[in-house]
């Protein structure tokens, strides 16, 4: 049963038990698993499929074919979903959209900032029994709109060698130009590494267990990677005027995504505090993954009594939670002290579920309170930016005694001699103090 | 002597020869010191203080009065061209400053993007012997303009227990709030974890040694880091029109940064090939750190010479350095087609020393080919985005039946009850397949 908590019977740390050490259980083994997709291509490929997917696979690619049949094979209504939320998700993110700038204001000066996409990128998918479209329309609809050339997604085919077919029409409608039957540590390294069959990446982004998250790790500074996420949260925030019902189902929604998910309920309102508790009693029974709910539940749920919604607040910055729910009434008006949150969702009919499927805002997001310096994905991931100067003679001459100023202080006198030759004066530096 | 390359004589990766495994050596030594200021706070930093620099402090933090101080005792000249620098560096990247926004276009729904600054910044900033003022510019001024509120430098004192006054200067100039007499690991670990008289941030930036790298690498998810910089690097393309002096001034410019640093040029002359590495052998002697450069040079140092600077351009998108400089007189008309580079220097009169030092765009870029994937520092590095939604009643009845179909699709049934329950439709779900 979750438990009730008078404010500050728990320490924020506490409150939201996080362990920032990542696991490193599997390090060797990826380390090696690595070695082997570097040293012998696709070859260790279709041992690993064949290893740890039970398939054999005679391509490791994902044909026109196959794509085209999982549309015939998606039902209408979940297709017409699909498409709700890639339009929703295109119509939140466009707005990411930036543009360089050039500064051009002094006589003989030019300079300015330049933006980029990245040219190729990796999506990972898990797969096996679970099917993640939404993960696929969230990771490669930013791709797509930063304007990245190829997006590459990787997810484990089953032992008949497919990919399921809700996953492969949410490639389609999100843009991915290639699909490889590839899953775990050795996707990761055919993404980074490249292989007979895979073209390496720039970065690589998305979900995955253990070994992936490991293997992301692993290959990092070779490729860019997006955040390892932890374990996912929800902080609700309420001030006694939500049925209890609504509160417990949400928290549910948490729970259900592992056992190691937290759900946080801070209320003013011991009464619903009360109810909550009960109603979870409830409703756990009646969900398909009840034992997940169950043991999240137990483990990480908490109920924690503020005297205001002010109090409320404040515990919530100290927590920088990946999903926040203000379910009050006078939702916005809080919003401006919201500091640290992954997202938040406001008022009683935003369940955390509308952003992790269909709003529009990205379901990527900081977890164990890194939402104090973290970002949702977004197009920012796949674009970098890149400067540009350009100077005239007389501009630069101008500068030449500052920069050579400059350059002594911190004891780097060739950088000012690479002025001075421009005005013909090599000189002798070596009475100079060295540093 | 600097050796001249025929194209296609070395492959990509033997033209800027990189080592992609950062050192392991420190590992442990750093984890103990990391550990230690953890465990004794001020008391681990006072001992590291007087194992590491040598001096005895009595206050870890730089007073008012010591600020002060230094700006008396600092050259009018050199602080005159600090304040160039930090005018023309903030006049860069305030251009940098983004909004948010607000989506509200369809009844019941409103969502949007919050750009916020981060709370608390840690600056890293070498001393000892050197004094790098450019580095407190780079670093504090980004920050400062997204709004952080606590920038905080720390930097190793000398052995009379004193920072030097260019660096103090430049704090002041750059808006830094705190300053610590810290070096090493054990500064970044009291900026990581917080001691009695060290506030803990939520990002840490700023170059350093190999423990200084080390102990960012292992506080990392604790804290943001910046990029972990590699050798520095620079790649200038010639099409013979430029003089060889100022050519070889600026391949020396970049090899006295250290031994490790690389120097390469394109050219399509092969006679100025031949004047270059002349005009290095002539300059080496005439500069201070000739040792450094000689060492670098000869190790890192290249002359590849192209039959034209379209396939120059091809093999610097293929590097992605850091620097690139286009000595040509066409310069902007090549612009468009770099693809990555962390920052070009257009025609004959902007050596990399102008990015360096004075221009405006920020020094700290991606080095080791990280161009195709990271940015320039700038004032991204000091904000994180927060997104929010609202549905109404309506609006989320709307599609309740699409976030159900996806939630389904996905095996999270208890995403769509959380739904179904604003909507007084708790079911018992048990029914439906298990995933």
């Amino acid at each position: 049963m979750i438990r009730i908590y008078d404010d500050q019977e728990l320490t924020i740390e506490e409150i939201l038990a996080r362990d920032p050490a990542p696991a490193r259980e599997a390090e060797a083994l990826v380390a090696e698993i690595i070695a082997d997709v570097r040293r012998r291509g696709d070859e260790a490929l279709f041992d690993y499929c064949r290893r740890f997917d039970h398939n054999r696979l005679e391509d490791l690619r994902v044909s026109g074919e196959e794509i085209e049949e999982a549309l015939r094979a998606a039902e209408p209504d979940l297709l017409e979903s699909l498409e709700l939320a890639a339009a929703n998700i295109r119509n939140f993110h466009k707005r990411q959209l930036r543009q360089g700038f050039v500064i051009a204001e002094e006589a003989g000066k030019i300079m300015g900032q330049r933006v980029l996409p990245l040219e190729r990128v990796g999506i990972y998918v898990p797969g096996g029994t679970a099917a993640y479209p939404s993960t696929v329309l969230m990771n490669a609809i930013p791709a797509a709109l930063a304007g990245v050339e190829r997006i590459v997604m990787a997810s484990p085919a089953s032992a008949e060698g497919r990919l399921n077919p809700a996953v492969l029409a949410a490639a389609k409608v999100a843009g991915v130009t290639d699909i490889y039957k590839i899953g775990g540590a050795q996707a990761v390294a055919a993404l980074a590494y490249g292989t007979e069959s895979v073209s390496r990446v720039d970065k690589i982004v998305g979900p995955g267990n253990l070994f992936v998250a490991t293997a992301k790790r692993q290959v990092f500074g070779v490729v860019d990677i997006d955040m390892i996420a932890g374990p996912s949260e929800i902080l609700a925030i309420s001030d006694g005027t939500m049925e209890a019902r609504i509160l417990a189902a949400d928290l549910l929604s948490q729970a259900e995504h592992d056992k190691n998910a937290a759900a946080v309920l801070i209320t003013t309102s011991p009464g619903q505090a009360r109810e909550v508790q009960a109603e979870l009693e409830r409703q756990i029974p009646l969900l398909p993954r009840a034992g997940i709910c169950r043991e999240a539940i137990d483990k990480n749920g908490k109920i924690i009594l503020t005297d205001t919604v002010a109090r409320a607040v404040e515990i919530a910055n100290r927590i920088a939670p990946e999903h926040l729910e203000l379910c009050l009434d006078d939702a916005f008006a809080w919003l401006p002290q919201i500091k640290h949150a992954g997202s938040v969702f406001l008022g009683k009919n935003a369940p955390e579920a509308l952003g992790d499927y269909l709003g529009g805002p990205n379901h990527t997001l900081p977890t164990g309170g890194t939402a104090r310096f973290s970002s949702p994905l977004s197009v920012d991931d796949f674009i970098k930016k890149s400067s540009f100067i350009y100077y005239s003679r007389d501009a630069l001459a101008d500068v030449e005694k500052n920069i050579r100023l400059l350059a002594r202080a911190e004891g780097l006198e060739a950088h000012g001699q690479s002025v001075a030759a421009r005005f013909d004066r090599i000189r002798d530096l070596r009475k100079q103090v060295r540093s």
